[in-house]
Protein backbone atom coordinates (compact mmCIF):
# COMPACT_ATOMS: atom_id res chain seq x y z
CA UNK A 1 0.00 0.00 0.00
CA UNK A 2 1.17 3.47 -0.44
CA UNK A 3 1.73 5.68 2.35
CA UNK A 4 1.26 9.94 2.20
CA UNK A 5 4.02 11.96 3.51
CA UNK A 6 3.24 15.50 4.12
CA UNK A 7 6.11 17.65 5.71
CA UNK A 8 8.76 20.26 4.94
CA UNK A 9 10.59 20.52 1.36
CA UNK A 10 13.26 22.70 2.31
CA UNK A 11 17.11 23.33 1.15
CA UNK A 12 19.59 22.88 4.02
CA UNK A 13 23.26 24.31 4.18
CA UNK A 14 25.21 22.42 6.71
CA UNK A 15 28.77 24.09 7.58
CA UNK A 16 30.86 21.82 9.56
CA UNK A 17 35.08 22.68 11.05
CA UNK A 18 36.17 20.95 7.71
CA UNK A 19 33.53 21.39 4.50
CA UNK A 20 30.59 23.21 3.46
CA UNK A 21 27.30 21.67 1.99
CA UNK A 22 24.73 24.86 0.57
CA UNK A 23 21.55 24.17 -0.55
CA UNK A 24 21.52 20.63 -0.20
CA UNK A 25 18.14 19.08 -0.50
CA UNK A 26 16.41 18.36 3.20
CA UNK A 27 13.77 19.03 5.26
CA UNK A 28 10.94 16.91 7.35
CA UNK A 29 9.08 15.43 4.54
CA UNK A 30 12.16 14.55 2.07
CA UNK A 31 14.34 12.78 4.46
CA UNK A 32 10.54 10.78 5.46
CA UNK A 33 10.07 10.49 1.65
CA UNK A 34 13.49 8.74 0.76
CA UNK A 35 13.43 6.40 3.65
CA UNK A 36 9.65 5.05 3.22
CA UNK A 37 10.26 4.51 -0.53
CA UNK A 38 12.35 1.33 0.21
CA UNK A 39 9.75 -0.09 1.43
CA UNK A 40 6.07 1.14 -0.36
CA UNK A 41 5.59 3.81 -3.19
CA UNK A 42 5.08 7.26 -1.74
CA UNK A 43 2.63 10.21 -1.85
CA UNK A 44 4.67 13.48 -1.22
CA UNK A 45 2.75 16.62 -0.27
CA UNK A 46 4.58 19.48 -0.08
CA UNK A 47 5.23 23.25 -1.00
CA UNK A 48 8.58 24.12 -2.65
CA UNK A 49 9.73 27.94 -4.48
CA UNK A 50 10.76 28.94 -7.75
CA UNK A 51 14.35 28.02 -7.43
CA UNK A 52 14.35 24.39 -6.09
CA UNK A 53 16.48 22.96 -8.38
CA UNK A 54 15.50 20.84 -11.44
CA UNK A 55 18.22 17.70 -10.04
CA UNK A 56 15.73 17.02 -6.72
CA UNK A 57 12.54 16.81 -8.33
CA UNK A 58 14.77 13.62 -10.53
CA UNK A 59 16.13 12.53 -6.91
CA UNK A 60 12.50 11.91 -5.95
CA UNK A 61 11.77 10.68 -9.18
CA UNK A 62 14.50 7.93 -8.90
CA UNK A 63 12.91 7.19 -5.67
CA UNK A 64 9.37 6.81 -7.43
CA UNK A 65 8.13 9.22 -5.21
CA UNK A 66 4.58 10.87 -6.46
CA UNK A 67 4.91 14.53 -6.66
CA UNK A 68 1.48 15.43 -7.64
CA UNK A 69 0.63 17.20 -4.19
CA UNK A 70 4.06 18.93 -4.30
CA UNK A 71 3.31 22.40 -5.40
CA UNK A 72 5.37 24.81 -7.09
CA UNK A 73 5.10 28.52 -5.58
CA UNK A 74 5.88 31.97 -5.88
CA UNK A 75 8.71 32.42 -4.32
CA UNK A 76 12.03 31.23 -2.39
CA UNK A 77 12.22 27.38 -1.24
CA UNK A 78 12.47 27.16 2.68
CA UNK A 79 16.09 27.12 3.60
CA UNK A 80 17.55 26.37 6.87
CA UNK A 81 21.01 27.07 7.57
CA UNK A 82 23.47 25.74 10.56
CA UNK A 83 27.05 24.94 11.45
CA UNK A 84 28.14 21.82 13.47
CA UNK A 85 30.48 22.04 16.49
CA UNK A 86 33.96 20.17 16.30
CA UNK A 87 32.24 16.92 17.49
CA UNK A 88 29.39 17.02 15.92
CA UNK A 89 27.13 17.22 18.95
CA UNK A 90 26.16 20.47 19.23
CA UNK A 91 24.62 22.59 15.69
CA UNK A 92 23.65 25.92 15.91
CA UNK A 93 20.98 27.62 13.07
CA UNK A 94 22.76 30.48 11.41
CA UNK A 95 20.22 31.71 8.98
CA UNK A 96 16.39 30.64 8.13
CA UNK A 97 14.58 31.94 5.41
CA UNK A 98 10.89 30.51 5.35
CA UNK A 99 10.41 31.35 2.14
CA UNK A 100 6.95 29.81 0.54
CA UNK A 101 6.80 27.70 3.33
CA UNK A 102 5.27 30.93 5.40
CA UNK A 103 2.00 30.91 3.17
CA UNK A 104 2.14 26.66 2.34
CA UNK A 105 -1.26 25.39 2.76
CA UNK A 106 -1.45 21.48 1.60
CA UNK A 107 -3.70 20.73 -1.09
CA UNK A 108 -4.50 17.33 -1.85
CA UNK A 109 -4.73 15.67 -5.16
CA UNK A 110 -8.02 13.20 -5.15
CA UNK A 111 -5.63 10.13 -5.88
CA UNK A 112 -3.85 11.31 -2.03
CA UNK A 113 -7.08 11.28 -0.28
CA UNK A 114 -7.84 7.76 0.08
CA UNK A 115 -4.05 6.40 1.34
CA UNK A 116 -4.49 4.23 4.08
CA UNK A 117 -0.81 5.20 5.45
CA UNK A 118 -0.22 8.86 6.62
CA UNK A 119 3.17 10.13 8.03
CA UNK A 120 2.62 13.97 9.07
CA UNK A 121 6.18 15.01 9.50
CA UNK A 122 7.39 17.78 10.90
CA UNK A 123 5.51 21.20 10.02
CA UNK A 124 3.02 23.76 11.55
CA UNK A 125 0.21 21.54 13.41
CA UNK A 126 -1.89 23.58 11.50
CA UNK A 127 -1.11 22.62 8.18
CA UNK A 128 -1.35 18.73 10.08
CA UNK A 129 -5.11 19.41 10.56
CA UNK A 130 -5.78 21.05 7.10
CA UNK A 131 -4.07 17.51 5.15
CA UNK A 132 -6.15 15.05 7.56
CA UNK A 133 -9.57 17.16 6.69
CA UNK A 134 -8.66 16.07 3.56
CA UNK A 135 -8.52 12.41 3.98
CA UNK A 136 -11.12 10.07 3.58
CA UNK A 137 -10.57 6.90 6.20
CA UNK A 138 -6.30 6.88 7.19
CA UNK A 139 -5.88 3.40 8.48
CA UNK A 140 -2.64 4.50 10.60
CA UNK A 141 -1.88 8.11 11.16
CA UNK A 142 1.61 9.04 12.24
CA UNK A 143 2.82 12.27 13.40
CA UNK A 144 6.37 13.95 14.65
CA UNK A 145 6.86 17.73 15.74
CA UNK A 146 9.37 19.40 17.26
CA UNK A 147 9.98 21.47 20.26
CA UNK A 148 9.43 24.85 18.23
CA UNK A 149 5.32 23.68 18.01
CA UNK A 150 5.73 23.26 21.38
CA UNK A 151 6.59 26.25 21.76
CA UNK A 152 4.08 28.52 19.79
CA UNK A 153 1.51 25.94 18.56
CA UNK A 154 0.81 23.86 22.25
CA UNK A 155 -2.91 23.96 21.74
CA UNK A 156 -3.39 22.91 17.50
CA UNK A 157 -0.63 20.26 18.88
CA UNK A 158 -2.77 19.10 21.71
CA UNK A 159 -5.79 18.93 19.38
CA UNK A 160 -4.03 16.71 16.95
CA UNK A 161 -3.05 14.17 19.21
CA UNK A 162 -6.60 13.59 20.13
CA UNK A 163 -6.57 12.53 15.98
CA UNK A 164 -4.14 10.51 15.30
CA UNK A 165 -3.04 6.96 16.46
CA UNK A 166 1.42 7.23 17.03
CA UNK A 167 2.93 10.24 18.10
CA UNK A 168 6.67 10.24 17.84
CA UNK A 169 8.29 12.30 19.55
CA UNK A 170 12.27 13.21 21.31
CA UNK A 171 13.06 12.48 24.71
CA UNK A 172 13.97 16.44 25.32
CA UNK A 173 10.10 16.88 23.84
CA UNK A 174 8.92 14.45 25.76
CA UNK A 175 10.54 16.40 28.93
CA UNK A 176 8.88 19.60 27.53
CA UNK A 177 5.44 18.25 26.77
CA UNK A 178 5.18 16.32 29.98
CA UNK A 179 7.35 17.81 33.00
CA UNK A 180 8.87 14.87 33.63
CA UNK A 181 12.42 12.95 33.57
CA UNK A 182 11.62 9.54 33.71
CA UNK A 183 10.36 8.39 30.01
CA UNK A 184 8.28 5.65 31.16
CA UNK A 185 6.09 8.21 33.12
CA UNK A 186 5.99 10.71 29.99
CA UNK A 187 5.18 7.93 27.74
CA UNK A 188 2.26 7.62 30.07
CA UNK A 189 1.06 11.17 30.24
CA UNK A 190 1.41 11.26 26.46
CA UNK A 191 -1.11 8.25 26.03
CA UNK A 192 -3.69 10.23 28.15
CA UNK A 193 -3.59 13.00 25.51
CA UNK A 194 -4.61 10.73 22.81
CA UNK A 195 -2.38 8.60 20.88
CA UNK A 196 -2.53 4.50 21.21
CA UNK A 197 1.25 4.20 20.08
CA UNK A 198 3.81 6.38 21.42
CA UNK A 199 7.29 6.40 20.50
CA UNK A 200 10.16 8.43 22.53
CA UNK A 201 13.06 8.92 20.39
CA UNK A 202 16.80 9.08 22.25
CA UNK A 203 19.16 9.35 19.62
CA UNK A 204 22.13 7.05 19.67
CA UNK A 205 20.24 5.59 22.60
CA UNK A 206 17.52 4.13 20.31
CA UNK A 207 13.58 4.29 20.92
CA UNK A 208 10.92 3.10 23.30
CA UNK A 209 7.56 2.36 21.86
CA UNK A 210 4.47 2.21 24.22
CA UNK A 211 1.34 0.51 22.56
CA UNK A 212 -1.34 -1.71 23.17
CA UNK A 213 1.15 -4.98 23.27
CA UNK A 214 3.64 -3.16 25.50
CA UNK A 215 7.12 -1.88 25.62
CA UNK A 216 9.56 -2.54 23.01
CA UNK A 217 13.28 -1.52 23.36
CA UNK A 218 14.29 -0.34 20.00
CA UNK A 219 17.92 -0.40 19.62
CA UNK A 220 19.87 2.21 17.37
CA UNK A 221 22.18 0.59 15.07
CA UNK A 222 25.81 0.73 16.53
CA UNK A 223 27.58 3.55 14.04
CA UNK A 224 31.47 4.70 14.25
CA UNK A 225 31.04 8.06 12.66
CA UNK A 226 28.21 10.41 12.57
CA UNK A 227 29.19 12.81 10.01
CA UNK A 228 25.47 14.69 9.87
CA UNK A 229 22.59 13.44 12.33
CA UNK A 230 20.19 16.21 10.42
CA UNK A 231 16.91 14.12 9.18
CA UNK A 232 17.64 10.97 11.20
CA UNK A 233 14.38 11.13 13.18
CA UNK A 234 12.35 11.87 10.28
CA UNK A 235 14.49 9.07 8.13
CA UNK A 236 13.17 6.88 11.21
CA UNK A 237 9.51 7.99 11.32
CA UNK A 238 9.28 7.65 7.44
CA UNK A 239 11.17 3.95 7.30
CA UNK A 240 8.90 3.07 10.17
CA UNK A 241 5.65 4.12 8.03
CA UNK A 242 6.96 3.09 4.80
CA UNK A 243 7.31 -0.85 6.70
CA UNK A 244 3.99 -0.57 8.14
CA UNK A 245 2.61 0.06 4.35
CA UNK A 246 4.54 -2.53 2.65
CA UNK A 247 3.85 -5.29 5.38
CA UNK A 248 0.86 -7.82 5.68
CA UNK A 249 -0.96 -8.35 8.91
CA UNK A 250 -1.80 -6.28 11.97
CA UNK A 251 -0.22 -2.98 13.20
CA UNK A 252 0.65 -4.49 16.37
CA UNK A 253 2.05 -7.57 14.68
CA UNK A 254 4.44 -5.57 12.85
CA UNK A 255 5.27 -1.97 14.42
CA UNK A 256 8.48 -3.39 15.82
CA UNK A 257 9.83 -4.55 13.12
CA UNK A 258 9.08 -1.07 11.33
CA UNK A 259 10.55 0.47 14.07
CA UNK A 260 13.88 -1.61 13.68
CA UNK A 261 13.95 -0.45 9.93
CA UNK A 262 13.49 2.85 10.61
CA UNK A 263 15.93 2.54 13.03
CA UNK A 264 18.41 1.44 10.00
CA UNK A 265 17.62 4.14 7.91
CA UNK A 266 18.19 6.61 10.42
CA UNK A 267 21.33 5.17 10.64
CA UNK A 268 22.48 5.36 7.05
CA UNK A 269 21.30 8.73 7.02
CA UNK A 270 23.76 10.22 9.50
CA UNK A 271 26.59 8.89 8.04
CA UNK A 272 26.30 11.67 4.90
CA UNK A 273 25.29 15.17 4.84
CA UNK A 274 21.89 15.54 3.63
CA UNK A 275 20.29 13.00 2.11
CA UNK A 276 23.78 12.27 0.61
CA UNK A 277 23.86 8.55 2.37
CA UNK A 278 20.15 7.55 2.04
CA UNK A 279 20.29 7.93 -1.58
CA UNK A 280 22.48 5.64 -2.39
CA UNK A 281 21.71 2.58 -0.55
CA UNK A 282 19.77 -0.41 -1.67
CA UNK A 283 17.17 -2.57 0.10
CA UNK A 284 20.24 -5.00 0.93
CA UNK A 285 22.04 -2.77 2.47
CA UNK A 286 18.91 -2.08 4.89
CA UNK A 287 18.36 -6.00 5.20
CA UNK A 288 21.91 -6.77 6.39
CA UNK A 289 22.31 -4.13 9.16
CA UNK A 290 18.47 -5.42 10.14
CA UNK A 291 19.92 -8.59 10.59
CA UNK A 292 23.06 -7.92 12.68
CA UNK A 293 20.74 -5.80 14.96
CA UNK A 294 18.72 -9.32 15.67
CA UNK A 295 22.38 -10.81 16.35
CA UNK A 296 23.38 -7.32 18.83
CA UNK A 297 20.02 -7.76 20.66
CA UNK A 298 19.27 -11.52 21.02
CA UNK A 299 20.01 -12.90 24.36
CA UNK B 1 30.66 -22.64 41.22
CA UNK B 2 31.33 -19.79 43.64
CA UNK B 3 32.07 -16.22 43.04
CA UNK B 4 35.11 -14.20 44.95
CA UNK B 5 34.01 -10.51 45.39
CA UNK B 6 36.62 -7.69 46.48
CA UNK B 7 35.67 -4.05 46.85
CA UNK B 8 34.68 -1.47 49.51
CA UNK B 9 31.99 -2.45 52.18
CA UNK B 10 31.00 1.09 53.65
CA UNK B 11 28.49 2.78 55.49
CA UNK B 12 26.16 5.34 53.21
CA UNK B 13 24.32 7.65 54.50
CA UNK B 14 22.16 9.27 52.06
CA UNK B 15 20.38 12.76 51.96
CA UNK B 16 17.26 13.53 49.99
CA UNK B 17 14.63 16.09 50.09
CA UNK B 18 12.21 14.06 51.69
CA UNK B 19 14.43 11.68 53.62
CA UNK B 20 17.36 10.97 55.67
CA UNK B 21 19.17 7.62 55.96
CA UNK B 22 21.81 7.08 57.73
CA UNK B 23 24.55 4.18 57.75
CA UNK B 24 22.87 1.76 55.54
CA UNK B 25 25.64 -0.32 54.22
CA UNK B 26 26.67 -0.01 51.14
CA UNK B 27 30.30 -0.23 49.71
CA UNK B 28 30.84 -1.76 46.08
CA UNK B 29 31.56 -5.39 47.16
CA UNK B 30 28.28 -5.00 49.35
CA UNK B 31 26.02 -4.28 46.34
CA UNK B 32 27.67 -7.05 44.09
CA UNK B 33 27.81 -9.67 46.74
CA UNK B 34 24.13 -9.12 47.72
CA UNK B 35 23.73 -9.24 43.46
CA UNK B 36 25.66 -12.35 43.01
CA UNK B 37 24.11 -13.98 45.66
CA UNK B 38 21.11 -14.90 43.53
CA UNK B 39 22.81 -16.92 41.20
CA UNK B 40 25.68 -18.88 43.05
CA UNK B 41 27.92 -18.78 46.58
CA UNK B 42 29.96 -15.85 47.27
CA UNK B 43 32.71 -15.42 48.64
CA UNK B 44 33.92 -11.86 50.10
CA UNK B 45 36.98 -10.08 50.19
CA UNK B 46 36.94 -6.27 52.10
CA UNK B 47 37.49 -4.72 55.35
CA UNK B 48 35.63 -2.89 57.60
CA UNK B 49 36.25 -1.38 61.57
CA UNK B 50 35.49 -2.20 64.58
CA UNK B 51 32.40 -0.03 65.06
CA UNK B 52 30.71 -2.04 61.59
CA UNK B 53 26.87 -3.04 62.76
CA UNK B 54 26.51 -6.92 63.64
CA UNK B 55 23.16 -6.45 61.65
CA UNK B 56 25.28 -5.77 58.61
CA UNK B 57 27.26 -9.61 59.08
CA UNK B 58 23.61 -11.08 60.03
CA UNK B 59 22.86 -9.81 56.43
CA UNK B 60 25.36 -11.11 54.63
CA UNK B 61 25.00 -14.01 56.59
CA UNK B 62 21.36 -14.33 55.33
CA UNK B 63 22.89 -14.36 51.57
CA UNK B 64 24.82 -17.15 52.23
CA UNK B 65 27.72 -15.01 51.77
CA UNK B 66 31.31 -16.45 52.61
CA UNK B 67 32.81 -14.16 55.18
CA UNK B 68 36.14 -15.46 55.72
CA UNK B 69 38.24 -12.91 53.97
CA UNK B 70 35.96 -9.85 55.63
CA UNK B 71 39.16 -8.24 57.90
CA UNK B 72 37.64 -6.76 60.98
CA UNK B 73 40.21 -3.91 61.38
CA UNK B 74 40.99 -1.04 64.17
CA UNK B 75 39.31 1.47 63.73
CA UNK B 76 36.28 3.24 61.97
CA UNK B 77 34.05 1.74 58.70
CA UNK B 78 34.61 3.67 55.40
CA UNK B 79 31.71 5.94 55.43
CA UNK B 80 30.16 8.49 52.65
CA UNK B 81 27.50 10.92 53.17
CA UNK B 82 25.57 12.08 49.87
CA UNK B 83 22.85 14.39 49.07
CA UNK B 84 20.91 14.09 46.25
CA UNK B 85 18.71 16.95 44.39
CA UNK B 86 14.52 16.92 44.10
CA UNK B 87 15.01 15.22 40.58
CA UNK B 88 17.34 12.27 41.63
CA UNK B 89 19.64 12.64 38.83
CA UNK B 90 22.37 14.75 40.42
CA UNK B 91 24.36 14.04 44.10
CA UNK B 92 26.89 15.81 45.52
CA UNK B 93 29.46 14.36 48.28
CA UNK B 94 28.61 15.91 51.70
CA UNK B 95 31.61 14.02 53.34
CA UNK B 96 34.10 10.88 52.86
CA UNK B 97 35.40 9.73 55.95
CA UNK B 98 38.07 6.50 54.71
CA UNK B 99 38.64 5.10 58.06
CA UNK B 100 39.90 1.43 57.79
CA UNK B 101 40.33 1.58 54.04
CA UNK B 102 42.79 3.53 53.87
CA UNK B 103 44.94 0.65 55.37
CA UNK B 104 43.32 -2.17 54.02
CA UNK B 105 44.93 -4.58 52.05
CA UNK B 106 43.27 -7.97 51.14
CA UNK B 107 44.55 -11.34 52.23
CA UNK B 108 42.76 -14.10 50.84
CA UNK B 109 42.50 -17.16 52.83
CA UNK B 110 43.34 -20.20 51.81
CA UNK B 111 39.45 -21.29 50.50
CA UNK B 112 39.21 -18.12 48.42
CA UNK B 113 42.34 -18.74 46.04
CA UNK B 114 40.71 -21.44 43.45
CA UNK B 115 38.17 -19.50 43.12
CA UNK B 116 37.09 -19.65 39.01
CA UNK B 117 35.63 -16.25 38.96
CA UNK B 118 36.83 -13.29 40.41
CA UNK B 119 34.87 -9.51 40.23
CA UNK B 120 37.25 -6.77 41.28
CA UNK B 121 34.56 -4.43 42.29
CA UNK B 122 35.58 -0.77 42.67
CA UNK B 123 38.41 -0.17 45.11
CA UNK B 124 42.07 1.12 44.82
CA UNK B 125 43.73 -0.67 41.42
CA UNK B 126 46.32 -1.37 43.75
CA UNK B 127 44.50 -3.66 45.58
CA UNK B 128 42.58 -5.01 42.79
CA UNK B 129 46.48 -6.21 41.95
CA UNK B 130 47.09 -7.58 44.69
CA UNK B 131 43.76 -9.94 44.79
CA UNK B 132 45.18 -10.94 41.32
CA UNK B 133 48.21 -11.52 43.10
CA UNK B 134 47.08 -13.93 45.49
CA UNK B 135 44.88 -16.05 42.93
CA UNK B 136 45.78 -19.77 41.14
CA UNK B 137 43.87 -19.72 38.08
CA UNK B 138 40.69 -17.73 37.74
CA UNK B 139 38.40 -18.58 34.80
CA UNK B 140 37.26 -15.49 34.19
CA UNK B 141 38.34 -11.69 35.69
CA UNK B 142 36.06 -8.75 36.14
CA UNK B 143 37.00 -5.56 36.68
CA UNK B 144 34.81 -2.33 37.71
CA UNK B 145 36.38 0.99 38.50
CA UNK B 146 35.68 4.30 38.99
CA UNK B 147 36.48 8.19 37.73
CA UNK B 148 38.84 8.69 40.59
CA UNK B 149 41.48 5.71 39.66
CA UNK B 150 41.41 7.34 36.55
CA UNK B 151 42.20 10.54 37.53
CA UNK B 152 44.82 9.39 40.67
CA UNK B 153 46.28 6.18 40.21
CA UNK B 154 46.20 5.56 35.80
CA UNK B 155 49.05 3.73 35.81
CA UNK B 156 47.87 1.03 37.57
CA UNK B 157 44.68 0.70 36.41
CA UNK B 158 46.11 0.17 32.74
CA UNK B 159 48.74 -2.30 34.04
CA UNK B 160 45.42 -4.35 35.74
CA UNK B 161 43.22 -3.90 32.22
CA UNK B 162 46.02 -6.70 30.64
CA UNK B 163 45.66 -8.93 33.59
CA UNK B 164 41.76 -9.25 32.91
CA UNK B 165 39.22 -10.68 31.06
CA UNK B 166 36.22 -8.42 31.33
CA UNK B 167 36.66 -4.46 31.78
CA UNK B 168 33.28 -2.49 33.18
CA UNK B 169 32.91 1.01 33.02
CA UNK B 170 30.08 3.90 32.35
CA UNK B 171 29.84 6.11 29.51
CA UNK B 172 31.58 8.89 31.64
CA UNK B 173 34.97 6.60 32.05
CA UNK B 174 34.99 5.26 28.76
CA UNK B 175 35.07 9.22 27.60
CA UNK B 176 37.88 9.94 29.86
CA UNK B 177 40.11 7.38 29.62
CA UNK B 178 39.77 7.54 25.71
CA UNK B 179 38.72 10.98 24.86
CA UNK B 180 36.49 9.22 22.52
CA UNK B 181 32.89 10.47 22.22
CA UNK B 182 31.59 7.51 20.13
CA UNK B 183 30.60 4.45 22.50
CA UNK B 184 31.69 1.90 19.69
CA UNK B 185 35.41 3.92 18.92
CA UNK B 186 35.89 3.91 22.43
CA UNK B 187 34.98 0.37 23.01
CA UNK B 188 37.68 -0.43 19.92
CA UNK B 189 40.39 1.53 22.06
CA UNK B 190 39.78 0.09 25.38
CA UNK B 191 40.44 -3.74 23.61
CA UNK B 192 43.26 -2.40 22.75
CA UNK B 193 44.30 -1.58 26.14
CA UNK B 194 43.90 -5.33 27.18
CA UNK B 195 40.46 -6.43 27.74
CA UNK B 196 39.02 -9.80 25.64
CA UNK B 197 35.22 -8.36 27.00
CA UNK B 198 34.47 -4.56 27.31
CA UNK B 199 31.09 -3.51 28.35
CA UNK B 200 30.34 0.04 28.68
CA UNK B 201 27.28 1.06 31.20
CA UNK B 202 24.45 3.94 29.45
CA UNK B 203 22.47 3.82 33.01
CA UNK B 204 19.26 3.98 31.98
CA UNK B 205 19.82 3.29 28.86
CA UNK B 206 21.46 0.22 29.15
CA UNK B 207 24.91 -0.95 28.57
CA UNK B 208 26.73 -2.46 25.63
CA UNK B 209 29.50 -5.54 25.58
CA UNK B 210 31.62 -5.84 22.89
CA UNK B 211 33.64 -9.11 23.00
CA UNK B 212 34.38 -11.84 20.90
CA UNK B 213 31.10 -12.92 19.45
CA UNK B 214 30.43 -9.35 18.19
CA UNK B 215 28.05 -6.68 20.43
CA UNK B 216 25.51 -6.61 22.41
CA UNK B 217 22.68 -4.22 23.36
CA UNK B 218 21.52 -4.64 26.43
CA UNK B 219 18.88 -3.21 27.53
CA UNK B 220 17.90 -1.65 31.05
CA UNK B 221 14.48 -2.98 32.83
CA UNK B 222 12.03 -0.09 32.38
CA UNK B 223 12.20 1.74 35.88
CA UNK B 224 8.77 4.31 36.41
CA UNK B 225 10.57 5.70 39.41
CA UNK B 226 14.08 5.67 40.82
CA UNK B 227 14.84 6.37 44.14
CA UNK B 228 18.35 5.88 45.11
CA UNK B 229 20.87 4.75 42.14
CA UNK B 230 23.80 3.90 44.32
CA UNK B 231 25.18 0.83 43.81
CA UNK B 232 23.49 -0.31 40.71
CA UNK B 233 26.53 -0.51 38.43
CA UNK B 234 28.17 -2.62 41.75
CA UNK B 235 25.32 -4.93 41.26
CA UNK B 236 25.01 -4.99 37.39
CA UNK B 237 28.25 -6.27 37.57
CA UNK B 238 28.09 -8.68 40.60
CA UNK B 239 24.78 -10.31 39.47
CA UNK B 240 26.66 -10.89 35.79
CA UNK B 241 29.61 -12.56 37.10
CA UNK B 242 27.13 -14.34 40.20
CA UNK B 243 25.10 -15.59 36.85
CA UNK B 244 28.16 -16.68 34.85
CA UNK B 245 29.88 -18.87 38.01
CA UNK B 246 26.42 -20.56 37.90
CA UNK B 247 25.91 -21.59 34.35
CA UNK B 248 26.59 -24.00 32.37
CA UNK B 249 28.64 -23.57 29.32
CA UNK B 250 31.02 -21.01 27.84
CA UNK B 251 31.33 -17.84 28.94
CA UNK B 252 30.50 -16.50 25.18
CA UNK B 253 27.42 -18.92 25.65
CA UNK B 254 26.22 -17.10 28.36
CA UNK B 255 27.59 -13.71 28.87
CA UNK B 256 24.40 -11.89 27.20
CA UNK B 257 21.94 -13.71 29.63
CA UNK B 258 24.56 -12.82 32.15
CA UNK B 259 23.88 -9.31 31.49
CA UNK B 260 20.53 -9.45 31.20
CA UNK B 261 20.39 -10.77 34.82
CA UNK B 262 22.62 -7.66 35.65
CA UNK B 263 20.28 -5.16 34.55
CA UNK B 264 17.24 -6.83 36.42
CA UNK B 265 19.42 -6.90 39.77
CA UNK B 266 20.14 -3.02 39.11
CA UNK B 267 16.81 -2.28 38.12
CA UNK B 268 15.64 -3.66 42.11
CA UNK B 269 18.62 -1.92 43.61
CA UNK B 270 17.47 1.91 42.60
CA UNK B 271 13.79 0.63 43.72
CA UNK B 272 14.82 1.58 47.23
CA UNK B 273 17.89 3.08 49.35
CA UNK B 274 21.38 1.12 49.77
CA UNK B 275 20.62 -2.19 49.39
CA UNK B 276 16.84 -2.29 50.91
CA UNK B 277 14.93 -3.60 47.95
CA UNK B 278 17.53 -5.84 46.58
CA UNK B 279 18.05 -7.84 49.62
CA UNK B 280 14.01 -7.94 49.95
CA UNK B 281 13.28 -10.08 46.14
CA UNK B 282 13.20 -13.79 45.50
CA UNK B 283 14.65 -15.51 42.30
CA UNK B 284 11.29 -15.22 41.13
CA UNK B 285 11.07 -11.71 41.02
CA UNK B 286 14.69 -11.51 39.06
CA UNK B 287 12.99 -14.21 36.51
CA UNK B 288 10.04 -12.33 35.83
CA UNK B 289 11.60 -8.91 34.82
CA UNK B 290 13.68 -11.25 32.40
CA UNK B 291 10.55 -12.43 30.89
CA UNK B 292 9.43 -9.20 30.85
CA UNK B 293 13.34 -7.66 29.13
CA UNK B 294 12.63 -10.62 26.62
CA UNK B 295 9.23 -9.63 25.55
CA UNK B 296 10.72 -5.98 25.19
CA UNK B 297 13.23 -6.59 23.17
CA UNK B 298 11.75 -9.40 20.45
CA UNK B 299 10.95 -8.24 17.19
Amino acid sequence: MSVLIVGTTALDSIKTPTAENPRLLGGSASHAAVAASYFSPVKLAGGVGEDFPKKYIELYRRHKIDLEGLQTLPGKTFHWSGQYELNMNNRRTLMTELGVIETFSPTLPKSYQNSQFVLLGNIAPVLQHRVLDQMRHPKFVVADSMDLWLNIALPDLLKLLKRIDCFVLNDSEAHQLTKEDNVFVALEKIHKLGPKYVIIKKGSHGSILSGPKGFFICPAYPLHKVVDPTGAGDSFAGGMVGYLAGARGSIDANIRRAMIYGSVVASFCCEGFGLNRTTKIKRNDIEKRVKELEKFTRF
